[in-house]
């Protein structure tokens, strides 16, 4: 998920005034960007924060480090493919892999409301020591409260991961330059849509489970293939849309993507269609995006293409110079068109 | 507030079998302790967590750091004394300092209900700019969440604090040994009695406000007076009882303390009185027990009394060989007797 560090990029977005917090505040787009940057930024102002990486840096000593938290409300708390759990553990290790940092450890803090079966709690905490040990990175620390019926919806997990930098891969979202390729690194809409049939008890032809998955091996692949990693981020709330729209905002470029290459699994286009939704911002959480020099691209997909989680990697389009801050959509039409920001919230409490 | 590090201790309580998520197992107490003990520590095992300080000491590159967090579900989330905001700054920076570290930077993590007033929030989040301003320790990344209306109290934070460890001054809960003294910094009980007035609306006398603050500058102090501190805790969540317990049995000592030594502010003591509480149970969040060989008790009282937050430090028992994994309370009228972990909550959503 994105951090505040993400959200300098949009105070400038003109908004209706409001008075109380509402859903769309909370959903990655431009509501989001107000509040964060409007608000947090602005209150918190320091150097780590005004970056706008997926975590900030920091320097511990002789080491520089990444720092990234996230907090996981995810509705319903089990759901295919994954639980708020495992989700909490590859949410945060991926914003700090997408730094192209090493993961150290990870701290969990749970607020739990009263009633919740401990049965279920068991399951939770299982599902995310299972998330973390297949990581190699163990939760370190931790923190317990317990709120009335009523406070809370189940239970609700923050996850704070710390890593060390790797001096030799530093990608940040201001580094996209023209020329560079956008490549995705598997299919995407799965998140969401998974978890909007769990939450609405839709049946879909075939069932879409969450792509939900640790993103550190498939960094490792495109360090080792010596791939000049400009910007890499997972398209999480808000999918890949508002990822790319972060990106060519910091980075003062235009970012085209083609239609065709989109790759939308079947059964998340039918889902989205049904439900009136648009894939380029449905949430993933095993997805990444990678920009690199074109002269790169190939050594790129094949390091990726070698795990299995990056078999499905793809180019999805490419940078340009203009216009700025803008992302634009290359239908299979042959028209094109502006993917913006949404304002609010397309699917609440994904993740 | 206690990390999951703390709490290997109690697995061996007998508890009633419960199936359920309730109040009690947020208290601090034995309730916690259980939940902590035989389910986050048995499944998310590894060294840092079998450890009991107030986070983990990890080995990040070539420096050894501290991590520690905390989720804040304090009601009201404005109190006299502080808010949501500045406690979940102090907390986590307790933590940090009580493991003698020298804190670095901040995450936060919000989660806000849907229809919290947005002036509300901001007054939260410059309290907790201006708290992590006055400690000089920068909130470098966060999260916000948004869940819909009835789904949370408010708001919520979770903060999670790193810090470099002190190779010179390595505190910790195992290492209390028979001869130590046992020091308080200041007065006890005023957070947890502040936020039961304000909650109850009860108007007592002369009203009590948090003793919120960073005990940062007290740990500095110590350390320049060159005190050979065995342990530091900040007596939060289940109070002086509560810490001093969870020491004893970390250290296989027995604690003694004198009812006469306690310094319980009149008001305090009155509140106490009249909701039928004990002061010893109630929660602190700017106060620490420092427990330091006999030798040294001058020199770290002196120490501590230099700085504002310490002017009525004193000590208040000392380290006994047996009962071991016991704390004692030497009464006014001469008797001794056994002080408890409370099985669940005197106070809930203290912090």
């Amino acid at each position: 998920m994105t951090t505040i560090a993400t959200s300098g990029l949009t105070c400038a977005v003109p908004m209706i005034a409001v008075e109380r917090v509402q859903l769309g505040h909370g959903s990655g787009g431009k509501m989001s960007a107000w509040l964060i940057g409007d608000l947090f930024v602005r209150e918190l102002q320091n150097a780590a924060l005004a970056e706008m990486g997926d975590g900030a840096v920091i320097t511990g000593g002789a080491d520089e480090l990444v720092v990234s938290t996230d907090s996981f409300v995810v509705s319903p708390i089990e759901f295919p493919g994954g639980d708020i759990g495992s989700l909490a553990v590859h949410g945060t290790l991926n914003d700090v892999a997408m730094m192209g940092a090493r993961p150290l450890c990870l701290t969990a803090g749970f607020v739990l409301e009263e009633g919740l079966e401990l049965a279920t709690l068991e399951r939770i905490v299982a599902s995310m020591a299972r998330a973390a040990r297949e990581a190699g990175v163990p939760v370190v620390a931790g923190d317990t409260k317990v709120v009335e019926r009523g406070k809370a919806d189940g239970l609700y997990v923050n996850t704070t991961g710390i890593g060390t930098v790797d001096p030799l891969c530093r990608p940040g979202p201001r580094r996209a330059r023209v020329g560079d390729v956008v490549i995705v690194s598997g299919p995407i809409g799965r998140h969401g849509m998974a978890i909007m049939a769990a939450r609405e008890g839709l049946a879909f032809e075939s069932s879409i489970t969450s792509d939900s998955a640790c993103l550190v091996p498939l960094v490792e692949r495109l360090k080792a293939s010596a791939t000049p990693v400009h910007v890499l981020r997972d398209p999480t709330r808000g999918g890949v849309a508002s990822a790319l729209n972060e990106i060519a905002s910091a980075s003062r470029v235009a970012i085209a993507i083609d239609e065709e290459t989109l790759p939308v699994p079947d059964n998340v286009r039918a889902a989205c269609e049904i439900l009136g939704l648009d894939p380029l911002y449905v949430a993933n959480e095993g997805v990444m995006l990678a920009i690199v020099p074109a002269a790169h691209a190939v050594g790129a997909l094949e390091a990726l293409r070698s795990h299995g989680l990056g078999r499905g990697a793809t180019i999805i389009g490419n940078v340009i110079a203009q216009p700025q801050a803008t992302v634009l959509l290359r239908t299979a039409l042959g028209g094109t068109r502006i993917v913006d920001l949404l304002p609010g919230d397309q699917l609440p409490r994904i993740c």
